[in-house]
């Protein structure tokens, strides 16, 4: 059988969608009867909250579970209010503790306690636990179910400790080594305890860990097991101690939230928190319009130094005809640089002590930029108009790239510096300020070539 | 040991660019020698080509092995260069073959020949057929190295085959289950063949199996396996047979690349092909200059609109002071919308398909964007200026925004349909866009209310 990710998705979709507009359950039911999970979800995901909850329930009891499971933890307290008390409880259950807390972080406090409450002993001590450690740490994300082994311990028992531990841990292909007081020491391969002989000691099998501290920013620790292409990062307390394991999965969720975030912060809005279809028109206007007023605030500046000339634009107007095209060129070189050194950041690239590296590369880059460009409209303006004129287009792109470059490329650093996101320094941001100052770059420049 | 990703970062560099500034080999040894692999990666990473040749001969021989083979591949093939042939044809036959073929990729033909035909028979004819695949496929990212067992071979059998292949095969934690002729027919788990008792059969132990064709769309393939949590995606060919495997962290390095990519796009720039700090200025200068020169001739369309309205603008200059305000306004808004379209379609959220839905979202959003913004456009307008002139600001705005969040949500749409990268629609090419629009709506609306 052959599963190809849009194998008739398209299909699927008109169903589901004529079921719900049917108001048919038992077609609802038979339009996802044939989808495998993924699919499943990827179609929930495009619905909104009051269909999914709809179509949500049709599905058969262990696929419900599985789809829950993978929702977005957003999506699953959406359907929690559309389910049964007992259901729910199910449900909640079947989580895995990592995936408990999220779901309990997007629920109102009274629902959250009456589900920690309704778990079992040893689920609710687990679940505490991560609950324990603050929102963002990779601590919140790991999982507190693993395998462990000691280094006197032979292969052979190893592998009888991972057997009998299948069921509850959630990896067991990277085994981390403790102690006798639960410090790590070592990590080993389930692909290396094969390999071994029976008697062979764990010791000398195991080799250095990486680890991750439990209060470490989520984001960070996440980069980390990916660069380090472990399939399991063990994460640790103040004294070493083994406190859980972040899963390669995991981590990729994490850092695909925190690409999303950085993706709609660079394009100067809040991150979304369901997928773009399943969100409400009004959820996605709160998004947008608190950045747009900021910025707008921000414009007003441009107002102010477009008055304080006014009387050199009342005489030339053709100064005018060009603003746009030299503020938009301005923030267009900015936003690159600022691109760039966001993205730079975010993969652990550049860091905030490269400032001045980042700043003297930014500056000549700029000004190589400003020539090129400035060379091209200094002989396009003093063609079509006059040389004067294009002087002024020519020295004022050179001078605007060369700020907008050097702005953009220090804003970012300066937000990580400031401990704000260094997205939110965004590329509207940086549009906004360069807009400003490239006005003024250009009138001073006008004002003294063409002596107004 | 507790290792923080950061631990002893900061010191690490300064000594190693001091040892790099005074030209001393064994100083450069001696920083180098405490770091892990991980750790002198991201030190090379930051070198200028010829400070990272050496350093990195001053590696001892199997950690030079294991830095080589987790480099970037374009930083591989700088390095490549600057080594003796023999080294070169060691570092290269260490490779997997996926790895090799990234490297090829980078290097002059004549070079890719000859390291070809140094390879062992086996190694060699491994590499041609992950070479086969055309560039951008997920069979060029794929490993052609994997164990495989049957649906009539037992539990036992099976990790006896796990057992013998551990050395060659890319991961043994999901094994592919094929039949007679290679035909994926399922996929077991390691752990549910350990969990089995010694004579169960694959086919009791199997699950469908998720795949993906071989010449499917690299970054697709990686969604799909990051989306369906699997540690290993079976990649086949036309006939559905088994040809090689993708592994979780390979996934997680194409979608690392894949996000970069966008990252710049959005930014209004080509990628960077290394790190930032090592990429030299003028290819920095290269990557930009394009984009800015192609966004400054659409913004020559800005200065004509402004020509066709210069004596608007001459009979009332205050009009001018609201430009850079309110095409900025319209960037933003156009950018908001353009970068959550284009998230929502790298995530899958979205589908071309769904253009209808997506501008009827935008229009309301944009519309309601421009009812806020345009309402307070207007009172602020009104107070400090003109009722007439803070009419024309407010419709203005509720225009503009409106136009804006349609078209920035459009264009990714129509990039993908147009099979072109939906970010090069990018948020500099919307704005400029929007630029010339919102002031085709700016200078109609100022006409018409104010009579002009």
């Amino acid at each position: 059988m052959i599963k190809s990710p849009t194998l008739s998705f398209d299909a699927s979709a008109e169903l589901l969608a004529e079921a719900l507009s049917n108001n048919s359950l038992s077609q609802v039911a038979r339009a996802l009867q044939p989808l495998d999970v993924a699919e499943t979800l990827e179609q929930l995901e495009r619905l909104n909250t009051i269909d999914r909850a709809l179509a949500y329930r049709t599905l058969p009891k262990g696929r419900a579970l599985e789809v829950f499971e993978r929702l977005d933890a957003r999506l699953q307290a959406d359907l929690v209010s559309g389910l049964q008390d007992a259901q729910v409880a199910e449900v909640f259950a079947a989580l895995s503790p990592d995936d408990r807390v999220a779901l309990l972080d997007e629920l109102p406090a009274s629902v959250a306690n009456r589900l920690i409450l309704g778990l079992k002993e040893k689920d609710r001590a687990l679940t505490t636990m991560v609950l324990g450690y603050p929102q963002g740490a990779v601590g919140r994300f790991m999982s507190p179910q693993f395998v462990t082994t000691h280094p006197g311990t032979t292969a052979g028992e190893t592998l009888a400790r991972v057997r009998e531990q299948l069921d509850d841990a959630e990896s067991v292909y990277t085994i981390p080594v403790t102690d006798g007081s639960r410090h790590l020491v070592g990590v080993v391969s389930l692909r290396d305890v094969l390999r071994a002989a029976e008697s062979d000691l764990v010791s000398d099998l195991m080799k250095d860990p990486l680890s991750a501290p439990a209060t470490l920013d989520a984001e960070e620790a996440a980069r980390y097991c990916a660069d380090a292409k472990v399939l399991v990062l063990p994460i640790v307390d103040a004294e070493n101690r083994l406190v859980g394991i972040l899963t390669v999965d995991d981590a990729l969720r994490i850092l695909e939230d925190a690409e999303s975030e950085d993706a709609a912060r660079a394009g100067g809005s809040e991150p979304l928190r369901r997928p773009y279809l399943a969100t409400p028109i009004r959820s996605i206007v709160r998004a947008r319009v608190v950045w747009l007023l900021v910025l707008a605030l921000g414009a007003t500046l441009t107002v102010q130094v477009m008055g304080a000339f006014e009387a050199t634009l009342a005489e030339q107007v053709v100064l005018s005809l060009f603003i746009p095209l030299l503020i938009g060129t301005g923030g267009n070189t900015g936003n690159q640089a600022a691109t760039t050194i966001t993205r730079a950041l975010a993969l652990g690239d550049v860091r905030p002590r490269d400032v001045v590296k980042v700043v003297a590369r930014e500056l000549r880059v700029g000004a190589w930029l400003g020539l090129l460009l400035g060379g091209l409209g200094f002989a396009v303006a003093s063609i079509i108009f006059t040389v004067p004129l294009g002087l002024v287009i020519g020295l004022t792109l050179l001078g605007v790239c060369t700020m907008a470059a050097t702005v953009g490329g220090l804003m970012p650093l300066l937000g990580k510096a400031l401990k704000v996101d260094p997205a939110v320094f965004s590329n509207p941001f940086i549009s906004t300020f360069v807009d400003a100052t490239g006005l003024i770059i250009y009138f001073l420049i006008a004002s003294a070539v063409l002596g107004l």
